[in-house]
């Protein structure tokens, strides 16, 4: 049939971006390992890999947040369309919320709405890709960076964050990365997957390093103010007068409500950089031929945003400690698995696999394969972040389900442990 | 400064994508001709340019639509993260809904959520995009199509709506633009910006003459349902036995909800053709990188989809077949402006400027930044959607203001008519 061979020529000739960006995507590995699950399995589930609480009750959002939704729908003012930008109430509402921990005021004009911080990613990755550029990227990271500068041909070059630094990032080795076609460099602070938190100190030498190779930096702020150690939660956009920033940033994480796709891309821009050389002009025109978010949604967000009680914020960090505290207590009792420090942030982190120590796991795609088999227990493998042989685990979970989540690591790390 | 030297350097040198696609983007002549209104003018602005008459009290949306959202945000069942695809009980809703006009059962397996029908456009067109590959589409016609294929460079080719025949597609023209290359077409039935609606007939020969080419159709169903003439609404799914159809669709018109951000890709794949040539599996790798629409709207699909009452409907279209009505018999008194045909469904239509009839106006630009600036009255440029002077017009609104809109268009047509 002539329509099969022409499209199926379509496929393979298609350019690489889509299938390379799809391989590493987080959900794909997700698929994976829902796919290894035995159907036999009596007991329940636990995944320790995702950063979405929000089915505990513990972690359920503010009604504040619920009511400022249904008034929104209610007032039936907001089934239109909205700006491609947003809507100008929510943008005012996001600059104010950002500019009380940052010593300048945001405008609303430096704020675009965005499908939640995913789509955040994607505007900014489309919009500096173009062929020759390359962007820095930290490992371990979030992959979506990856896939999304796959589809868009642009070139990635990886830096590390230091383990035993609590994840700092090595910023001789983005010195020694960049050239004259790099465009700017990622950080994910509070750290996913790493579940630390980045100091003042650290951040500025961050914004001098980039000033001196003229690139801007990408500050991902999804886990935003969800800190719960010692270190204090700084934005990026503090150092905004060494360089400019773009913020990303969205109520998912800090709210627990990440199915509302809500989020926000905030240029920080305060020599014009940004607006001289055309990427400002470049975020609107993309937004202009992008989705927005649900327009109800943006008119919930300057009640969301103003009226949340500090209460609330404690009562989720704090249940983020507590989780934080259990997991790396637990963790400790399973041989295989090395912790190298307590989250701090965020809620996931980054564990070592002692492979050594096991016979019959090849790797840890084949830990995490084996483990959703026979414990019906779901965790990362590390390569899918960038770190093979690692482990990204989720401990943003019911105190229950991630104690017996760890019991079940344990158990099979035992059924695999190296006899003497 | 360094930064700003090679930022610079990289947004000139940037794949023609993005600028290319703003230039044409609706939401760009809307920005043009809000800027060209006087802040002096003491009438109200009448918008006769887009699709979305949710802001009157006639067209507001079912309250049973509200309290489908209102009950699925107060569960908070669904603060979560969805598959990317869509969640399973919404696909099946769709797969349902959709197959009462088919005469064949779609599965949910067909059906794949996005955010409102644009991302729906999206999806599709960075699917098939790829180097050498064309797209046919319509003109006039609805210029996302053309702004994602500029952005994914597939090649974009034009064939001709023809008025004096319904606006029906030019089959000829389809034949011979089409070459080993091309992968698809693209229909908008009910019209947009046209107004007609197709026949059963006439998509029967759309279907024939695309299985002849070993092209399938993109069926752009958005405003399926709001037909006010004698013609039915027939999907093009109705015609998957003779070539595959990609059906894309939304809540958006239907329910007057565009701010909602709820649509859908569905694979009308009878044999199975997508599937095997890879076309299905590429849809789910890019939803896997891109957003989804808030799952709470998502798990309010099956209570909107199948409880909303036949009486909204009647209400709705009812509402647009008297505005329909007046639009054209009030048109008729402006001399400059030929509209051909009553509007049969959708909520725009195009119609004629006769140029020679007036002197001081250069073309349809002209006129509409004109008309703007002094009568307070927006409506858009036929280049916008690819014909060039005719005009676009949206009769979905207040008769009042529709009224007063044409009154006023008559009163500025008086003033630059030609004296004899």
């Amino acid at each position: 049939m002539e329509i099969q061979t022409r499209q199926s020529g379509c496929r393979e000739a298609q350019a690489g971006g889509l299938n390379a960006a799809a391989l590493i995507s987080i959900r794909g590995a997700l698929d994976m390992l829902n796919g290894s699950l035995n159907k036999d399995e009596t007991r329940s589930t636990i995944s320790l890999c995702h950063g979405d609480p929000s089915s505990f009750p513990r972690f359920r959002t503010t009604p504040l947040a619920e009511d400022a939704v249904v008034e929104a729908v209610r007032s039936a003012k907001f089934n239109c369309y909205a700006p491609s930008i947003g809507i100008l109430p929510a943008r005012r509402a996001i600059a104010e919320h950002l500019s009380r921990n940052l010593s300048y005021q945001l405008t609303p004009n430096d704020v675009y709405l965005t499908v939640g911080c995913n789509h955040a990613i994607e505007v900014v990755i489309s919009v500096i890709a173009r062929p020759g550029a390359n962007i820095l990227l930290p490992r371990p990271g979030y992959p979506t960076y990856e896939a999304r500068s796959a589809f868009s041909n642009l070139e990635v070059r990886h830096f590390d964050l230091i383990p035993e630094k609590g994840w700092e990032v090595d910023l001789e080795a983005v010195e020694a990365l960049a050239d004259g076609n790099t465009v700017a460099m990622v950080i994910v602070n509070p750290g996913n997957p790493c579940g630390n938190v980045l100091s003042y100190q650290h951040l500025k030498k961050i914004a001098e390093t980039a000033q001196k190779l003229g690139i801007f930096v990408i500050a991902d702020e999804v886990y935003g103010h969800l800190v719960f150690g010692d270190k204090p939660f700084v934005p990026m956009a503090e150092f905004a007068s060494i360089v400019p920033v773009i913020t990303l940033g969205s109520i998912s994480k800090r709210w627990i409500v990440p199915g509302w796709r809500l989020g926000w891309l905030v240029t920080n821009d305060r020599e014009g950089v940004l607006r001289k050389t055309g990427i400002v002009d470049s975020i609107k025109r993309y937004l202009n031929i992008s989705s927005f978010p649900t327009t109800f949604t943006q008119a919930a967000i300057p009640q969301i945003l103003e009226k949340t009680k500090e209460d609330f914020f404690v009562c989720i960090t704090n249940a983020m400690g507590e989780a934080a505290d259990l997991f790396f207590r637990k963790i400790k009792e399973v041989p295989c698995i090395t912790c190298l420090q307590k989250p701090e942030g965020a809620m996931s982190v980054m564990v070592k696999l002692n492979l050594s120590l096991l016979e019959g796991i090849t790797d840890d795609v084949d830990f995490c394969v084996k483990l959703a088999g026979e414990e019906a227990v779901l965790i990362l493998p590390g390569i899918t972040v960038g770190l093979k042989n690692w482990l990204r685990v989720t401990f943003a979970t019911e105190p229950k389900s991630l104690a017996e989540g760890i019991d079940r690591i344990k158990d099979f790390c035992q059924r695999y442990a190296k006899k003497h």
